[in-house]
């Protein structure tokens, strides 16, 4: 959908920009979605960009800024005056506001929240009072609050005279005089509910609250636990102090299983698409931990070059020394694979540990065994049938490597399993970096235990 | 939270059903969440668990179980009666209902489907023949219609008498008399306008449809990208199907990416939480593809011993063997995991193939250097302080190091990038394993391109 309707309109815009066609420009872009309009906006060229941004009316224009990825909107911004940032900061809901403000310098953000309405000016900086990946940090403080007093026909009508914003009415609240969340109520089951009955008297379900002091990771969980769109954020007396919507929660999950695949994929964080990140980032991005892998794996070096006169001996030993390495990667990798997100989705506790390990020390044990047999019967079919020459000693070498095998995998799993553990136990994100790393050091053990 | 209160209510339970309480244990249960509930029951002993599930009243059962996870399910479902489980299934949501028969043996799906009321029967059958991982496999066919020509307060009047669930409700739709979808409606929306005015001039956004043919990711990337928490489902000709609703649709993206997460991680896909998979199944899983990648790895040991020659007269070259491609495999697992991610995010599409691959190139090119420089200069640094002695050749060696790293980077960038385009040029899923495999392919060719 996105390619074609993408690629056409933009065609057809940058055309009517070059001609000057002002109000068709202003027709074509009145049929599209704000989200549509931004997927255009950003493919065009940074000239046209802002022409046709400043023709949109005020309203649509806060909106598709809203969709425009970060560094698209600190780009535009700093092309703006300080007058049309102001209109456009106003326009967006605070939880987006302050998404925006969080890229920017301190002291452009402390420029923008001077030139903000006072009321906008607050309810930004109550988010901002909370640390980053809190609930209370990604929150908007704008909802509908009910007193439970008030009966469904006037609240009804509140919500009919209401000017504000429609996003926010599906889910309201009851809130006490002072302001403590009693429960929260669905339109849906006012609209179907007797008019005169009272709105603290509609309790539909048991409430589902959120801390503002909960993490990223366990909002998330809350949110695909209980199947709700909109959640209310209290803090620790009970008081409501906003809501979080699932379609900022999705956004969010996406970003943090994609942040945990490039960790565990042996790359620091890139939060651009592939496509739009500049070529010397992502260079940035992987040598870094390129680099800090190579200098483990020269740890092989300095491993191997103890046993060079063994080697030296029995050439034949070097043979299956990658092989070997490898399966204690690869086995370490799937142990922290699997680790880090079962961490994520907290199917696993800190306190589980002990309960991992035995089992990961069992599976390598078996894993190793299978995979040592394996080596065992190619190494002996391999000098039977004489495809290779193992030297006199084939069956202690053939030994030798199933034995690595079992050392090397089991040793694999347990560090693989372990080192997410321990990394959370840091208060550091257990998928940083754990397979390849695991991998690093499985290499350099495996070849110890190899050898020795 | 799930842990404090499933623990504490458990064994509450646990108690009260060991006394018999049987009026005190449906009492306990009122005052929960059916998520929590089904997150209690999960935990019970088997015996306790028939006994609690018998208990509860006819609707919260459907809704209970619609919240268990589908072994847990097939399980319950082979211990109850005939007349149990067809209650059972009434009660569920279609897509519900499907997503447990997809689970079961035909024959089983057929005898249910018998006993089922002709109205869930048809609906079940309609999502069942789109094929699985389709937005018409996975849709519920249960919405609201409303006709154009219907005034706001005679549609807010048969909203109110209706009896169906409430769940689907504050999305409503615009079906003209041949069952075309003109456009949706919240029902906020609703409440706020005039009573008087028709349904069908109500529109206020452009409408977004899924085409009951589209896939998974189709489906997740829409709604990431318009925020609707509803969005209908339609056919070819615009005829209004079913609906998808956004807690299925973060279920299913959650899913995906811990199956692309695992088979980047080189693991089989496993459905379930780490510690409910017993451990002969995820040794199964772990088993395979890590056997596939041992048979791999033995081709390096073939590859070796062509060159056993060389590595006898110059043991000191195959210190360097681990270090060069372990840095392959990294780059490579590097490369597949952007790629892998930016396909799935539908960031990148086939056609982008030629652009990646000269820009991998290119950033293999400049890591393998700047590796290169770093194993070029240890080698030097280590012969010059006396560390360690690689012989009178030491310099050629440094230089070898140094350009191998360059190919093997090169390659592995390219192999990493390259293979997730082609399995899904096969029609494979890209995330098949292409990590681990990748590190394995980088392994042979830069042992080859090493000694060369």
């Amino acid at each position: 959908m996105r390619n074609v309707l993408g690629h056409l309109l933009q065609l057809d815009l940058e055309e009517l920009i070059a001609r000057g066609a002002w109000d068709e420009l202003r027709r074509a872009s009145e049929g599209l979605t704000p989200q549509d309009l931004a997927e255009v906006i950003i493919d065009l060229p940074p000239n046209d960009e802002g022409i046709l941004f400043r023709l949109l009316p005020r309203d649509r224009a806060a909106a598709v800024f809203s969709y425009l990825p970060i560094e698209e909107q600190t780009e535009l911004i700093s092309a703006l005056s300080n007058d049309q940032t102001r209109e456009l900061l106003e326009g967006m809901t605070p939880d987006d506001r302050v998404a925006l403000l969080d890229e920017l310098p301190a002291d452009v953000t402390r420029r923008i929240l001077d030139t903000l309405s006072p009321d906008s000016a607050r309810a930004t900086r109550l988010l901002l009072g909370y640390p980053p990946d809190t609930a209370g940090h990604s929150m908007t403080p704008e909802y509908v609050a009910l007193r439970p007093e008030m009966t469904v026909a006037e609240a009804l009508e509140e919500i009919r005279r209401s000017t504000r914003r429609t996003e926010t009415f599906s889910t309201l609240f009851v809130v006490d005089a002072e302001g403590r969340l009693q429960h929260d109520l669905r339109l849906t089951t006012m609209v179907r509910a007797d008019p005169t009955t009272r709105v603290g008297d509609l309790v539909e379900r048991p409430p589902v609250t959120i801390s503002a002091k909960a993490s990223t990771e366990e909002v998330i969980r809350v949110f695909e636990k209980y199947d709700r769109t909109t959640l209310p954020v209290t803090d620790d007396a009970g008081n409501m102090l906003g809501i979080l919507t699932i379609d900022d929660v999705m956004d969010a999950a996406r970003q943090k299983a994609t942040e945990d695949m490039q960790k565990l994929g042996g790359l620091e964080v890139i939060d651009t698409p592939y496509a739009a990140t500049p070529f010397m980032t992502l260079f940035k991005k992987r040598a870094g931990w390129l680099s800090i892998l190579f200098f483990g794996e020269m740890l092989t070096a300095t491993a191997m070059s103890r046993f060079e006169d063994e080697i030296s001996k029995a050439v034949v030993l070097a043979l299956f020394v990658p092989l070997i390495i490898s399966s204690g990667g690869n086995s370490g990798s799937q142990a922290s694979t699997l680790i880090v997100r079962a961490l994520a989705l907290q199917e696993l506790k800190l306190s589980d540990w002990w309960r991992v390990a035995k089992r990961e020390l069992a599976s390598g044990l078996l894993l190793g065994f299978w995979l040592g047999l394996i080596g065992f019967l190619r190494i002996v079919l391999w000098q039977r049938l004489h495809f290779s020459e193992y030297g006199p000693h084939w069956i202690l070498i053939a030994i030798t490597v199933w034995l690595s095998l079992i050392c090397v995998v089991m040793f694999g799993s347990l560090v693989g399993a372990m080192l997410p553990f321990l990394l959370r136990l840091a208060r550091l994100d257990p998928a940083t970096s754990s397979a390849p790393f695991v991998a690093t050091l499985s290499d350099v053990s495996g070849l110890i235990i190899y050898f020795s």
